[in-house]
C-alpha cells in the first residue's frame, strides 16, 4: 500500500492546499495530512502560528472529510522520522512559484538523505498560484472577504478569530 | 483622470523609491504614495519600522514636494480596498529583482481578485538595482554613508537615530 | 491621449495575450498591437514564425475588433522608434514566469535609454499563466484540442495550417 | 497498477536519468521511459538530436535492463496523449534547477488540462544537479572525459560518434 | 600579497562553508574568516544566533586549523569597513541557489560602492547544496543525525546545546 | 603567478564584458581574455556568430590595450583543456541576472570536475545590468545608437556591418 505524506502549517489550509491533497489522494492508496506541531526552536526567527495545533487539526479533518484516503495528523519532530514511523514513502508538496522552488528542493535533498523518503512536488492548479496561508490571515486581519481563498469552515474561525 | 497608488513601507524611502515615484507621476495625472501604518497583526513574524508613520509620511512629503501631481497619505487595512477609496485604477510597484517577483505577483493577482485593481510594475532603474531599506538602515545603524543612496532629508534623520 | 503599445510575435495570439490586451485598453486611452514583422537579422538563431505577419494582424483584429481603444500594426526596426513614432509613452507586456522577467527587465532598461519610454508589466492572469504561443503550436501540431487556449478564428487557421 | 511515464529527448541518457528511472521504479508498478521520436515542427527553431530515435531507444533499453518495472518507447505526436494511450496516471520528471521550473510548469499545466494526467517532479540528485545531455554532448564533442557522466554504452557511442 | 574575507554567521560552520573556505585558501594567499558579531540592530526582524560570537569563532578556529592561510576573526559594524581595515580586496562568497543570487548580488553591489571591495561568489560543491546552518540547527534540535553536514566538533557541540 | 581566463563569445565586446575584464585585471596577475572560436558541433541549435573569431580578438585587443595584465587568444575545444594548457587556476564570469546564474553554475561545476579549476562570479556593474551582445546586434542592425553600449572602435564595425 502506498502512503505518501503531506506535511505543512496549515495556518490554515487554503483551497490552494485542499487541491493539492485531493490530487494526491487520487494517485496514492493513503494520505497523510502532517501539520507541524509548533514553531522551531533552533530557529528563533520563525514566528508562532495564528491558530493552535489543535484547531489546525480540526480544519484539515473537517474540510478533508468527504476523502476517505486521507487522515491527519499533528506532528512533532523531524519530517523524515515521521514519514518513516508511519510507513510513508514519498512526501508531496504542492509547488506554486519559483521561490518556493530552493527552500523546498533543500528540505527534499535533506529529508531523501536521513531517512530514503522521496519527495514528489505537484504544481499548484493555476487559479490556486497566488494563494497562500499568510495572505488569507493578511486579507482577514482586515476584514476582507476569504471565501473564494478557503472552505466555509475554515472562513467562519477566521472570522471569529479577527472579530473586534 | 487616472490615479495611481505606490503603496510600500518607505523606511524610508530612497532614491530607488523617488525615481518610480517621478516615473509614475509622468504617466498618471495623480500619484498616491501609500505608507503602509503598521507590521501586520496576522502576521507576527513582521517585525516593527524603524521610523513611525509620522515620520516615514514627512520624510515622502519632504522629497516629493517638487512633484505636483503627488500625495503622500498613511493607510491601514487592505490595499485593495484603499485604492478603491480613493478611486485609483491603478497600483504601481518598482521591481527590482526576481527575489520581489513572485510575492508581488502573488499580491498583484490577490488585489485584483479582491477589487478589480491592476497592477503595474515598473523596472527600477539599473543604478539604484541594489538600494533597499533594509540595506539603508544597516549601512546607517552602523555609522556608514547614505548620501548616495537616499535624499538629503532622510540621511539626516538616519544620522539622529543612530547617533551615538 | 495616453498611448501604450503591446508588443510581441503574436504567433498566435492567444487568451493570455488577449486578456492583456482587453486590461491594458480599461487603462489607456489608446492601445497598439504591434506585430514583429520577421525574424531579427542580427541574431540568426531566432527562427521564422508559423504564421506570415499579414496572417498574425489578421487575427489580432479580428479577436480585438470588440475593443474600440484598439488598433494593430506591423512594425519593423526597434521597438523604442516604433513607440516614439507612434506618440506612445508607455510600452505595456504581461509577465507569465519569473523565467521572462530577466529578459524583459533587459529590454524595458535597454528601451528606457535608447528612448525614455516606460515599460508596465501586467501580471497574467493565474489561469492563463501557463499559456504561450510556442506551446499552442506545439500542441496544433500534434492534433491536438486548442479551444481552451485561442480565439475561434484562431483555431480554426491552426487547424488549416496542420491539416493532414 | 500504477503507471508512470518519464518522458525526455535522452541524447543522450545521462547518469542524472538513470537516477530518476531508478528512484521512480521504486515508488510505481510500472515506469515507461518514452524518448521524443523527432523534432517539433511546429517551433522550427527546435535543431535535430545528435542521436536518432533508434539509438536513443537502444542505449536506454540497455541501461535500464536491469530495472524489471522499466520498458521503453518511442513516441511522436502529445506527451498528454500518448500517456492516456498507456493507461499512466503519471508523468515523472527530474528537476536540476529554477531555469527547468518555469518551462515544466507550464508543461505540467497543459497537460493537466489536456489530459488529467498528473506530473509530479522529482529533484535530481545534488551530485548529479549540473549534468545534462547537452553538456555531455559537448565535452564530447571535443574528446573530453565523459565516464562520470554517462554509463559505458553510452560513453563508447558517443566516442563512436566523435571519432575524429 | 592578496587577502579575501569570507564573512557570514556560521551558526554554525557547515561542510558547505568549509568547502568554501578551503577551495578560497587554495587561490588567496590569505584568508580571513569573518564571523558577524550579533543580529542587526537596524533589523529587528533578524533573530539572534543559536551560538554566541566566542563559541562561533571557536568551532571556525578548530575546524580551519588544518589550513594554514585561515585566520578567524569577529566582526561588527559595516563589512566593507572591516574588509578596507584589513586589507583585504576582495569578500568571498558560496552561493549555492538562484534564491541566494539576488540578495548577495545587492550585497556586492553595495560593498563594492561603498569601499571598492570585489566581491567573488564560488559555486557551492553540488553535494553540499543543501546545506545550510539553519538545517542543520533543525535537524540537531531534533535529536536528528548532523555528522555529514558539520565536523565533529560542531556536531558535539550541537549535541550539547540540544541535550534534554 | 595568479592566472584567470574570461572565457566568452565576445560578439562583440560589449562595457559590459569590458568593465568585467580590467576589474578582474586588478585581482589577478594576469587576465587571458578567451573568444571561443565557433559555434558548436555537438549543439546544433547554437548558430553562427555575427563577427568571425579573428574580428573578435582583434575588437577584444583593441579595446583591452590600455591594461597591461591582459592577453587575448582565440580558443576551441573545452575550456577546461584550455586553463589547464595555460596555467590557469581560475576562471572569471560577470553574472548579470538569475537567468545566467543556472547555466554558468553548471558549467563552473563541469568545469571543476574536469579540470579542478575554479570559476569565480563577479556581478556585474549595476548600471551594465541590461547590456548583452544579442542586444547590441539587435539593436545595431536597425541602425540604433550602440555608442553608450560598446567602445568606439566595436561601434564603428558594427556600422560598417549593418550599412545597407
Amino acid at each position: 500500500m502506498s502512503v505518501a505524506v503531506i506535511p505543512g502549517s496549515f495556518d490554515p489550509v487554503t483551497f490552494g492546499h485542499l487541491d493539492i491533497i485531493e490530487r494526491a489522494a487520487r494517485q496514492f492508496d493513503h494520505v497523510l495530512v502532517a501539520a507541524v506541531a509548533n514553531p522551531s526552536k533552533a530557529n528563533a526567527s520563525v514566528a508562532g502560528t495564528l491558530f493552535g495545533a489543535d484547531d489546525r487539526r480540526t480544519m484539515l479533518t473537517e474540510v478533508t472529510a468527504h476523502i476517505p484516503e486521507v487522515t491527519v495528523e499533528v506532528f512533532g519532530g523531524l519530517l523524515a522520522d515521521f514519514a518513516i514511523s508511519r510507513g510513508a514513502g514519498a512526501i508531496v508538496k504542492g509547488l506554486r512559484a519559483v521561490s518556493d522552488f530552493d527552500y523546498e528542493l533543500q528540505m527534499a535533498q535533506l529529508n531523501y538523505r536521513l531517512s530514503g523518503v522521496e519527495t514528489f512536488f505537484m504544481p499548484t492548479a493555476p487559479e490556486h498560484s497566488f494563494l497562500s496561508s499568510s495572505l488569507v490571515r493578511e486579507v482577514a486581519s482586515h476584514g476582507g472577504e476569504v471565501s473564494s481563498m478557503v472552505p466555509p469552515e475554515v472562513a467562519r474561525r477566521l472570522k471569529e478569530r479577527f472579530a473586534p
